[in-house]
Parts: C-alpha cells; sequence; structure tokens
C-alpha cells in the first residue's frame, strides 16, 4: 500500500515555499502520497513558544541569503519576498483550506507560493488571491466566501491545533505515520522512509 | 590557489560533531583548506540574544531524533549525547586552541566530538581530556596547563568575538572569505562555493 506523507505548510513561510517545490517528485519517486494540509504558523509559534528566525536580527541578516542559496540550489526561479514579509496568511491558508476540500490544493498553493516568493507578490490581497484561485481551477468569488466561513476557520485552526499536538514547532512540518521531519532541508529523510517497505 | 574554509564549533554542539565528520572528505573532494576554529556556542548564544534549540520544549523533544537521523545518513555511529548535555565545553574549547597551536587539532576534534557524541563521554572530565589529548599527539599535562594560560582563554574569546561579528549566530558556522553558511546541513553550499573557480 502506498505510503502517505502529511504535509503541514502556511503560504507565509519561505522554506514551505522550497518544500512545495520537491514533494511532487518525492511523490513520484516514491509513489506516497503527499497530503497538503495548511495550517497557521503563527498559531504554531504561539503554542509552543518558538519563534520566527527573523524575530533574532543576527538570523534574520542571514535568512535571505540562506533562501536564495536555496533556490538556486533547487534550480527554481531566483527567490524574492513580498514586501509586506512575512505577510499575513490568514486569508491565503483559508481558501487553501477550500482548494483542498475542491482537490485544488497543489496548483492553488504552487500558485500562492510562487506568485510570493518568485514575483515578489502581495498574497494577503483579496483581488490577487482570487485571481490565483481561478488560475488553480477554482471559482474565485465562491471560494473566497467559502474561506470566510466558520467551518472553514475551524478547519484551519484544528489544523494547526492537530500539528502542534503531534509536535509541531515549525513549517514545513512532514509526517509520515507518527514520525515527524521539521524542515525543507529533512526532505531527504522523508524520501528514506517512503522508499523503506 | 586553495581555496579556505574556516569552521567554527563548539565541543558542546552535536551538529558541529556531524560537520566534523564531514569537512576532511570535503575538503578532499574540493581541494580546499578547513580551518577548525573552536569558539564558545553559550558566548555567541549571549551576544546575538539567539538561544539554543533545547530551550524550547518542542524542539528539544524533537532534537534527539533529528541528531539519530542525521548519523544513520552519514554512515556514522549511533549518535549518543553525553548524560550531562549539553555539556560544560569551556576547558574542551580551550584545550582545543593548544591543539590547534600545535597542529593537532583535526585528531584532537575528532576525538573529542567522538568520545562526546558516539560514546556518550563526560568531555568536561580533566582526566578525559587529558587522554583524549594524548590519543592525538599531545603532551596531556603541558597541553592541560597551557590550556589555562590566559593568553589561551583570550584566543578562545577572540574567535568568539571575531564570529559574532562577522554574523554567526549559532554552531556550526562556515566562512569562505566573507559568505557564511550556517549549519551541518548547509555543507553542500560550502562545497558549491569551495568548487566554483
Amino acid at each position: 500500500m502506498a505510503k502517505t506523507c502529511e504535509f503541514f505548510f502556511d503560504y507565509a513561510s519561505p522554506y514551505s515555499y522550497l518544500a512545495s517545490e520537491q514533494v511532487e517528485a518525492l511523490a513520484k519517486r516514491t509513489g506516497a502520497d503527499i497530503r497538503w494540509r495548511p495550517f497557521l504558523l503563527g498559531g504554531v509559534y504561539k503554542a509552543t513558544g518558538n519563534v520566527p528566525p527573523i524575530s533574532n536580527s543576527s538570523k534574520a541578516a542571514y535568512l535571505f541569503k540562506d533562501l536564495v542559496d536555496w533556490a538556486r540550489h533547487l534550480g527554481l526561479p531566483e527567490l524574492r519576498l513580498p514586501e509586506n514579509f512575512p505577510s499575513n496568511s490568514l486569508r491565503a491558508n483559508r481558501l487553501g483550506m477550500v482548494a483542498a476540500e475542491q482537490g485544488r490544493i497543489v496548483p492553488f498553493s504552487q500558485a500562492v507560493f510562487r506568485a510570493a516568493f518568485t514575483e515578489g507578490k502581495d498574497i494577503t490581497d483579496p483581488a490577487a488571491l482570487a485571481e490565483l484561485a481561478r488560475a488553480a481551477g477554482l471559482e474565485p468569488e465562491k471560494a473566497l466566501a467559502r474561506s470566510e466561513t466558520q467551518e472553514i476557520k475551524d478547519a484551519l485552526r484544528r489544523n494547526t491545533d492537530e500539528a502542534v499536538a503531534r509536535g509541531a514547532f515549525g513549517a514545513p512540518t512532514f509526517f509520515v505515520g507518527d514520525e515527524m521531519f521539521f524542515g525543507n532541508d529533512r526532505l531527504m529523510f522523508v524520501e528514506r522512509v517512503l522508499s523503506t517497505p
């Protein structure tokens, strides 16, 4: 039976973007299913007491250079950060939940991540999000309306709480069964586990 | 002309241990010189306001599993942590400075790191350190006496201050010229730079 890798991410997270560009190829190589699960990184930080790298000035000074190195390493377009980085990704993440229930989470997520981190687009803007939703095969007005329902808000919150309860403290976080892996830079370990019969 | 990679590390740091097991092979592949430079990770944290992963309970819970994954990935013996982890590595780091001035930094460092992270030995113990110093070709009593001199204490402090001034916020940290790389998990970027004419 094919294994499943749960991929918890937040559209504000550039390391989640880097992971998003790798997981589908990883799925093809291993035969695994990837379950894309938006969560709220801010909620994870709040629940765990962890802090984002940019909260420390020395780490912040290194962050962009590291991201640029990663994008080059992966053969991706030159990495950019949105002007309002770190973006408030609440609306985008809720829309991601809608995309997931409509079977469009992969194209929608790739569109949002690429807009943010290769074009530096403002992904807090509803008009920009509507355009990305449309490009991913969603009906933008319906999807935006759905994303503001209590049901979707609660579902996103539950993803966040669940990830924290299972040990997550940052993004991206992966689970294969109960085994957790933190970071784009641990995908080789995820692949080993997915490749082990 | 061969490039140089400066490798800042602390004997208390298990990720520094993981790096120490990779840098000499990297040097051979690239023709680069590795300059092993002990520093005080506690001093780096104090100066930058950064905190060690174990200061957060969620990160601490993941740390050991991640280290075990890394050791397996690199084909190293099963990873252990000393009982008193994180060890007070001041004495070991000072002795590392003595090993460096006597041209024995590589065997001494490998002996200390392996004792700590494959045997779980207490590297705060002067008798254990003396034995490791002897195995690395140092005269243990002379080396220990030298390690307590103001000259050595100051030199270690200068390494720490210099690394912080150049942008370091954790261990291991690498520099190729002015370009900094943080973490055992960024050695592929170090290698790319060392391999570029």
